[in-house]
């Protein structure tokens, strides 16, 4: 970490910085210039808090030179970490995991007709939420516990591991004993007590990012359930406000290359909620295979124009082959397999 | 609402539409264009669901006309609500109120040191954080219960009523015991199930803007928190996320004239977290009275540089007895006291 | 256009607004609701100012159902677009198209070698900066017309077309003679008086994104340039600006199918200002090759730690023949060339 | 600025380094921690280019100590620079100014009628624009020359100086002759040509902020005008865009007590252009006024719902009477006059 001090600061308050740091066992060199001093601190800083360093008036500015994440940090876990859903492995030089699945669990037969769909064309898991996070009270807030349930049951019929949100610490045991793979959603990325809860989990954790953070605070978040105990999570990317109208998020593929090269764990997109409009939900799946992704998660319903709740964004099943199909050439092309 | 559909969709698809929505009893007027087809709804639309409707195929573009708030509207409670705290009262024409106080609650001691500061400078309500959100599992993560049994026991030295951030519900019942004004920070404001499980308490609730969120999205959430049953909401302008480097945030003080117009609830503003530097919480502090708002919450530290989070935004006492002195002029200005 | 009135707007004004819409040939048809009345215009709405319209006391809402484009918009040209820029074809089903060079012309040995290496790498033209945007006055801010003359001798000796920015008008006698495609920046992408000179020109233009700008402002910049005579734009997505910090900006993919649907004129993609970083500009090629991007401009230079300007972002010619490599395998599968 | 290296960089090129940086006459620290080793360089680093620097595949991160700009500094100019526009002094302790006037000039009386209202309001400059930034090629470009002139005769009337925006080079000697105050809109701020040409001229600049532009490259567009030749240089804030959709803009009122600290430059607020409705304007004055600006720049117009362009941020003439009247009581509050 390096910090700088305003001009004009005494010596003796540099001093105390100093020693200050020092006590904390960090080795500190100075380097003093004509407008102002330069403290380089040499240690573990990981545990400072640098708004507190901020805080100090006689300091000018804070930069960390080593990243505030430890253990979701490439630099320290060099080899790719390979999360295990229910014995599907995704990440490292894996075959590319797509899941497929309706927003919302309609009721049972719905979500069995549509994992069999899923599955017949290619799919490796089921999505669909049972706890839905909307904007306003007054819209469909989710089957619950019943749509669980009816998830459970596609899963037995078809034998796809399943995929859903979890909104709040009190419906972790149901998650725990039905769910393979336990997403947070966007707007709890920074729910810091869920990701503790979670933390305590068995489950791998699908986290998706922040509608408006960045790439660093989204590590920091999975860095949150690591250092609660749970090392098995996967970033999944779902697009970031921007001012485009266009479209209802921006999908940030850059993701993928700077995930891979900041963290070993493994990413995939979301290309219906980034783009939120099936017409975009192609080429964007294509695009996200080329960049490095490790899989796909994807809307699919069968009758678009009726579901529940984002039916704009969601896929025929049989488009859902065709970019099975498509993707599985692109992922061949940059040797992986889909 | 207002409904129009794709150039080419067949008439069929069109009365098909028609029907439903007359089938949910709206009245449905029709524009036939040459290269589409608007329709006009006319009744309640509250429950109606955009994304809903977008997802059929034929529809281009939905907007509402109605907003999507009722509760927390304006145009159906057309005197401003005024939001009793431990016996103060917040809005309308009232006095300003300004709650100060430490980021974090750091001992028994310096919260009724500060408390009693706060007091003695003009303020009405003690500010104090026990359980802090931070992006770092690292971090300092807030004394908890002990943090909230220092502010209770400086009520009783001072008298003050307390505000403090609840950030799960596993903690209400604490809240509702002790907290006087219970906060909601920026990063939930979209946890949707915490809004739900507030709504059922009876304290007020303190509602921070979420970083990237618009106002109508605001509102919204104080609309769960309101249809749960909790009519006690204070909005809080704490600052939204923007390019600039020099703030932490960006203070938006147009959301008071804007609130003020759409609804009837108080609003009041929060410079220490929008600017993040002590140095400007004056002007802000200044300019927030003369746009109208019901109040002020202002981080107020005896230490700053040894403060255990945020020091580099709190202001000292006697700055923060200043801001009182001087915003009082400015509030009797504009028909306001303080 | 849809036009809504605020609730309790009289009679007597919806009659003016009415008949003022009709004396411009617009057909007007009225949905009276309980709160509020809509109007829907029917006809030629291209010439209409929102702006003005909503400046009426009485008006709530406007929405344009139409794109507020046509020479740029695909509904009135069906056919894709193909812009020649020397011979070469760009857009369509043609062969993708490669752009390479240094961010500066930084001399004339430098920019032939250069343009050898980006030749035998198998690239199709050569860019080069020969007037520079800079942030700061003191930064180097091109060779200006020697480098404009360099890159004309780079073309003579390896036969690429050449590719520069133009930034103010009084240069563009010197661009018409020497450049092949015309470059107009991000930062002037709203220069509305630089877009209707480049209008006038007969060499191609190569238009930018502005770094916050939505599509729509986009196309009509493309409008602007196309309404004043000059049908051969090529749109250059470079990154728009978001909070992330890994990234100088952020590459936005979607742009590709959206401007497809949209428009008919061809789309390419600069993935090296977008990220900012060497690194990142392998995989976010082949990923704008599955998006469907008809094209890629990327920085390459010899020795990009010497590089007057933008040497962390630039390739090393080695790389940028893997690019193309991989990148045509990529694009055979989508059913193109490269 | 202080440059730290990645992990694992070998000695010699740290060594060249140094040497790289000692050969431009600058003194070098080097602080050698076990991950990575620190320059800190000390002396003029203005003209030192960060992106240059970053290409170095050996250089990880680089900081800027000293902001980059240096007449427009404050650390060298220590008092307030007062800019006079045709005899009336803005900035420092001066009476704070109001510009007033209509968006777009629409004929020789609109302008002569308005610039009497203005002036019997209390205003004391003039405002009009003549050449207009458009989003779309067919919307209303201005009357052009022919507006100018009929700001002049508006001048000659009244008394009250005039400002008017310049969008290209070629009408420099028009506007040189003619208007007394020159705005650069905020589409043109980053118009580094531009910048440069109204450096040369003699009459005072309005520089106004992009639309997306961070407050350090705000001044660095300054800087390009004084390092011309022109030091009489005026900040104008007019929103910038955020997600926010209830207004056109987000007006960020923090630019004033932020430049005030940084620069010695006036600044001024046009909560007009910020808001985009008229309703919020009175509430964004009176803030500006309690923030510390140095003036208003306010869009006048007797007949909004009938403007030529933007009618709807418009207040009519006793408004804005009304608001330099409770201005001007907040303005003595804080110890200055209006």
């Amino acid at each position: 970490m390096i910090i700088s001090t305003k001009h004009g600061t005494p010596q003796i308050e540099i001093t105390k910085m100093v020693e200050s740091f020092q006590s904390m066992g960090l080795r500190v060199s100075v380097i003093t210039g004509t407008d102002y001093t330069v403290m380089g601190l040499v240690g573990d800083t990981t545990h400072l808090d640098e708004k507190r360093i901020r805080a100090n008036p006689y300091v000018d500015k804070v930069q960390r030179v080593s990243e505030p994440y430890k253990l979701a940090n490439r630099l320290f876990h060099q080899e790719d970490s390979i999360v295990s859903v229910r014995g599907i492995p995704v990440g490292g030089k894996e075959k590319l995991v797509v899941i497929g699945g309706p927003c919302s669990v309609e009721g049972k037969e719905q979500i069995i007709n549509l994992a069999r769909e899923v599955k017949e064309a290619g799919g490796h898991m089921l999505r669909g939420g049972a706890y839905k996070p909307r904007t306003s009270p007054y819209a469909f807030q989710g089957l619950g516990t019943e749509g669980i349930l009816d998830m459970v049951e596609a899963r037995r019929v078809t034998g796809l591991p399943i995929v859903s949100e979890l909104m709040s610490a009190d419906k972790i045991d149901e998650f725990e004993e039905c769910v393979d793979l336990v997403q947070i959603g966007a707007r709890n990325m920074q729910n810091f007590q869920l990701l503790k809860a979670v933390g305590r989990m068995t489950k791998p954790i699908l986290l998706k990012r922040g509608l408006a953070n960045t790439i660093e605070e989204w590590i920091m978040s999975a860095e949150y359930i690591m250092s609660a105990g749970n090392p098995n999570v996967i970033f999944c990317e779902r697009g970031i406000r921007t001012f485009e109208k266009y479209t209802r998020n921006t999908l940030d593929l850059s993701v993928v290359p700077i995930l891979k090269l900041k963290s070993h764990l493994p990413v995939i997109i979301d290309p219906s909620h980034a783009t939120g409009d099936w017409r975009y939900v192609e080429s964007m799946s294509l695009a996200a295979i080329a960049a490095g992704a490790d899989g796909l998660i994807i809307e699919v319903h069968d009758h678009p124009e009726s579901a529940w709740s984002d039916g704009a964004q969601s896929v025929r099943p049989d488009r859902f082959r065709t970019i099975i199909e498509k993707g599985r050439t692109i992922a061949q092309v940059i040797g992986r397999d889909m």
